[in-house]
């Protein structure tokens, strides 16, 4: 994986704005359309296998979250990933609630197995389920008690190296802490705030975030995901200041991401390069 | 029902945060999952009839909403609702559009048949449907008409305690006043904005806050839907004050629900008890 | 068609609020029954088969929008579609995404053959499908340098009036410059802000938008669709000067909507009469 710097990744987004196939969950299907937008990408939302390889095949990248999903649904996700791999686009994969019931696990896995995957984000807990899945084998269940922490650090990084050795995904696992691993690298990213947790989506919306990042910086994986964690938790931190509750919270997090530039985001940045 | 106080309504979502798994429609989703984060509980959006009731099971609470409803989805959730009552988790129940279409209402009458429900909410319009459902027949339309008013009031708990006899569940009938009625009880809640009934969703986030104050409260279920229709009402006040349109209402609404506790809603609350 | 003036568009909103059936993408679905609300209509959210038609019957304007479609939603959309036909309701018909799957273009195509539209809104590229799919043969594609522009405002109203020939609906083209266009009449809207492009369902809250004043106008359709473009430019515009981002720029054109009356459009709009 070519290495760049950030200035690099925003003029990338600058210069071509990717568009971003998003098939997601109902849930924050609209933040994750605005948020894209506002990272200088356009999102283009489809989801019937009629057409998601022809969407997908006039986009730049692919973006697969399993929230709320249907079985309907999941075919045609398997249809767009296999075509984003045919055309080289990068296919972002957000296992949501993977280990909280039997069809999100097994969707999760068989969506490891025939698409491959440019990176993928998840709590410490989905992907540790993963990790099982795609290793170790079958019947970890969710523990809301994983999370990246001083602690556990080190196993969190040897947990996604081995995912990202198996699938050849950038893996990013995010909580209080986000950790950015993939074969020959690992950073942890320790920008964001706590209010980041207290309103819905903000992994929905970072899954939009790197699509926009990795669909302009194919060639710098490891960097755009890096990049697009770093300039999330800094918008989350900035949004914090200026917020009175949740609602406004979402709003200024929006309006933070939609004004954010490299400078920015290399000024505020709190990345730990890790082994 | 046993009594309590507001006090340890709240103390309860605190000690014990609920999960809500909430199948609602796809008009006011997020809103929902956002309310019920600031009111402190966890969201769980599911509704693909394999995995419902894993994901019920890991909650403490079911929210059912039938706006944009579908046939699948019906399914799916009657399946939920057995499961909810097979774990004693508290189901709440939102006829949304009952008396509308005979879609709606016949799902609203199947719903009270197969589930044992803890809590309905609805309009006047839709209550009264309800009603006619379970008790006097059927075939009674929606009527934009009805209302809760001074005048009405009285026929308006009759009939609202005739379906909580019937089903066994609190009954909300919400509009400029709220009407929580069960066996024993009776309240108006005399608070609220009109501002709420000029955006969309002010009584599916409602739904959503009942899952929260229920989940964390299923052994005083009158006392905690007063206490959630309460707290909604005083929310909505303080927005109209601070919003200068219906965009910024929303998010004042969302803001004030995301700082609220019990002294702040027993300072505010304007409940008068009814026989 | 008859004419009016706006200070009678707005009267007959309030004078009898009109209820609008929308069938549209899960994307913007929340905004999209906000708006209609923040316009002074009430929003009605039915998409099942079994129901669409007494829900369109109970209502006075359909709005049809392609966004996110499925499979069964198509049929549920032709179903609806001919029963508003018959009841003498306003259809409003965006064709998102004609040209870029078979099955949206397709999708497009089959409503204008089965259903009688009133109002027709697309981008540039959108309504160029349409215009080859109903008049000169299948298979243009969707070209995004389609745009509405001094230099291209003749052919637009050309291709405008063609479409509105062949279909009977006032064609709204939207883009930096709005153009309405009827058989006997043409105007360009200059009224609107680059943000609005910005931020998602722009064109999906004018959609909504549309519906309110078609609804309460349908012997004015043209003047109806004139005054919405405007009204949704002028409240853009206000945002604009009012917000710091994308995310309080949408909060803002959701106040301006339901604050604007007669007066302010009049007095902003800024509409060029074209033959």
């Amino acid at each position: 994986m070519e290495k760049t710097d950030f200035h690099k990744i925003f003029e990338n987004i600058k210069k071509h704005p990717p568009f971003v196939h998003c098939m997601t969950n109902y849930v924050t299907i609209n933040d994750v359309a605005n948020i894209i937008l506002a990272a200088g990408g356009s999102p283009v939302m489809a989801e019937e296998k009629e057409e998601v390889e022809e969407i997908t095949a006039g986009c730049d990248c692919l973006m697969l979250n399993i929230g709320t999903l249907q079985k309907r649904k999941r075919e045609a996700m398997i249809l767009a990933g296999k075509k984003a791999n045919e055309m080289g686009h990068p296919v972002i994969f957000d296992p949501v609630g993977a280990g909280s019931s039997r069809f999100r696990t097994e969707t999760a896995s068989r969506i490891m197995d025939e698409v491959k995957l440019s990176v993928i984000r998840g709590n410490a807990s989905e992907i540790k389920v993963l990790c099982h899945e795609k290793i170790r084998g079958k019947g970890v269940d969710a523990d809301q008690k994983d999370a990246v922490t001083e602690g556990t650090m080190e196993d969190m990084i040897s947990m996604g190296r081995e995912l990202s050795e198996k699938t050849g995904a950038v893996v990013l696992i995010t909580g209080a802490v986000d950790l950015a691993v993939c074969r020959e690298q690992a950073a942890a990213i320790h920008n964001g705030d706590p209010a980041m947790a207290r309103i819905t989506g903000s992994g929905c919306m970072l899954d939009g975030v790197l699509g926009v990042f990795a669909g302009a910086n194919p060639e710098y994986l490891f960097d755009a995901v890096t990049a697009a964690s770093a300039a999330m938790g800094i918008c989350g931190e900035n949004a914090a200041v200026l917020s009175r509750g949740t609602g406004s919270f979402r709003m200024h997090l929006m309006d933070e991401m939609s004004k954010i530039n490299a400078q920015q985001v290399e000024r505020g940045m709190n990345i730990e390069s890790k082994k």
